[in-house]
């Protein structure tokens, strides 16, 4: 009975845990009822992996994360995961995942199969989604009830907050990057055309450099990637070659920069927001100038010209998707 | 005493009062609380009136459908006003009315001015967005939780519920009509360039055709304008036109739909709700077959292509405006 009675504070320390399912990487972070991170461990994202291996390796990473928390993750009160692809939150499962393991198309039952293993409840949720909330929360949108996050990455995603509540629609809403900002425009990845992210999106961004140099024309964009030991353009490369006045670079990131004021001034006109959250690899990585930059790209198209919505970068940096995703299992945490 | 008896279930009847403020035309009407109207009544908008002209039209507009309805404006429960404009909700005021009587920039005490007339509460919202609440409860929108209202006439307007709530923002949501679907494109009626307005709204598509009969192109627009005794291209010239296969009517037109195909699937993109409402003169005018047009028109940008939503026509026609101002002074009716 003691023992019982000694055990109880520490099952019910009301922690979280989140996790955040990258193509490269899985981020695990253990928080308390603040947001605050008691824990956090990383693991590499199985290649080739099918999906059990990948919620394996989920397991793996939260376990770690609760261990430094100085707890066990069978005691957390509930798990989020926010991860990239169709996520049925209802169904508890994840579909068309391109760039995680092996990939899968079909529906997989991901919250229960983790939940089996760490024995507490699990939510999934859109990895974009859940950083926007976090950021909401606890980073850049504190100050204010609203707020539009774009997420500039290899892709353009997005995630809205109204009065406090992410808005997921029928559950794809946000998708900012798939806004058309040139009807019959440039090939998106999407397979769609015009899209904001066929023009700002780093893999098409990459594709455009790439098909300039077999034109003739020059850039170090690829020299400074090889010296980094890297096969991708980086959001590292890019800022260096827009540090160095390089002419491609700078034209395409000076299109990006045009294309995004154009589509995220759509979204404001649309939805009316109070603040523009400006994320992801890119984003996070170029900075308030660009922030600025993107700020006064919108200018011209806002439609209530003495309510510009200030742009403000993500401030929770790589851990805003793993403790979103926390924040998804316990949406009263504050 | 039994005098107040007796009066007591007719002060009692729960009724509320409704005004749709347009820039030729007063519309109200008085409706029970299942949104039923039992009395309307339509004034002309005094032309060069000032703003306490416009005030005294509404008022009599109202006295007549409150007399129709077997009652007195005084004893309406609560009466909303549907107005172009800038609206601030909270203060009671209309600003920056560009055809309405004199127009006016300042904000002007509409809801209060009204107030002391009718004696009852008066609460003032965007035309365009009660229109859409109306659709929503008692129209097109009935069967969805949230919709996209495009308001497709002399500008193209617009208007979100979601989760069953009217989406305000800081007063200016929902102005679909200005999503940029063409940076650096064509000149809109607001001083901005590229806005889905300039491509699709009344008053665009009329410079358009004007400016290309400047240019020696054939069209019969101007002679069934004239015809029906109107200085302006209205809904049912276009119409006509179209049922003629006017050759400049058909070019104009087909534009307009690519460009609502493109900016209201960005919006759906972006927000993910269940159904799009298309509402105004040109959307009802053109009605299902044009609908349909839209809906083909977005297929090919729609971001999760096995949930388009449907397009569907608003079903209130003339009255939306009114009883959706009616509604705004009942946020419960149902």
């Amino acid at each position: 009975m003691d023992t019982t009675h000694e055990e109880r504070p520490h099952r019910k320390a009301r922690l979280w845990g989140g996790i955040d399912l990258g193509g490269t990487k899985i981020e695990a972070v253990v928080v308390d009822a603040a947001g605050k991170v008691l824990g956090r461990s990383r693991q590499p994202t199985p290649e080739d992996g099918a999906p059990g291996d990948v919620v394996q390796a989920m397991y793996g990473a939260l376990e770690e994360a609760a261990r430094v928390a100085g707890t066990l993750s069978r005691h957390l009160v509930g798990v989020g995961v926010g991860a990239p692809g169709a996520v049925d939150a209802g169904a508890g499962t994840l579909a068309r995942v391109s760039n995680v393991g092996k990939g899968w198309m079909e529906p997989y039952p991901m919250a229960g199969d983790l939940a089996d293993l760490v024995r507490s409840r699990v939510v999934l949720g859109n990895d974009v989604q859940v950083a926007v909330a976090a950021e909401f929360r606890l980073g850049a949108g504190r100050p204010y009830g609203s707020v539009l996050g774009v997420w500039w990455g290899t892709g353009v995603g997005g995630g809205i907050v109204l009065n406090g509540n992410p808005w997921r629609g029928r559950g794809a809403a946000g998708e900012v990057g798939h806004m058309v900002v040139k009807p019959g425009g440039a090939r998106c990845g999407c397979g769609r055309r015009g899209c904001m992210e066929a023009y700002a999106g780093r893999a098409s961004l990459e594709r455009k450099a790439r098909k300039a140099v077999r034109r003739g024309e020059k850039t170090h964009l690829f020299d400074w990637m090889q010296k980094r030991g890297r096969t991708r353009l980086t959001s590292s490369v890019w800022m260096r070659a827009l540090e160095e006045k390089d002419v491609l670079a700078t034209r395409l990131i000076d299109r990006a920069v045009r294309m995004l004021g154009a589509g995220v001034a759509s979204a404001i006109n649309l939805l009316d927001v109070d603040a523009v959250i400006l994320g992801g690899g890119l984003g996070t990585r170029l900075g308030p100038v660009y922030a600025d930059r993107i700020h006064e790209a919108m200018r011209p198209h806002i439609f209530v010209p003495e309510r510009q919505p200030p742009v403000l970068v993500a401030e929770l940096g790589e851990l805003s998707g793993a403790i979103g995703a926390a924040l998804l299992a316990e949406p009263a945490m504050k």
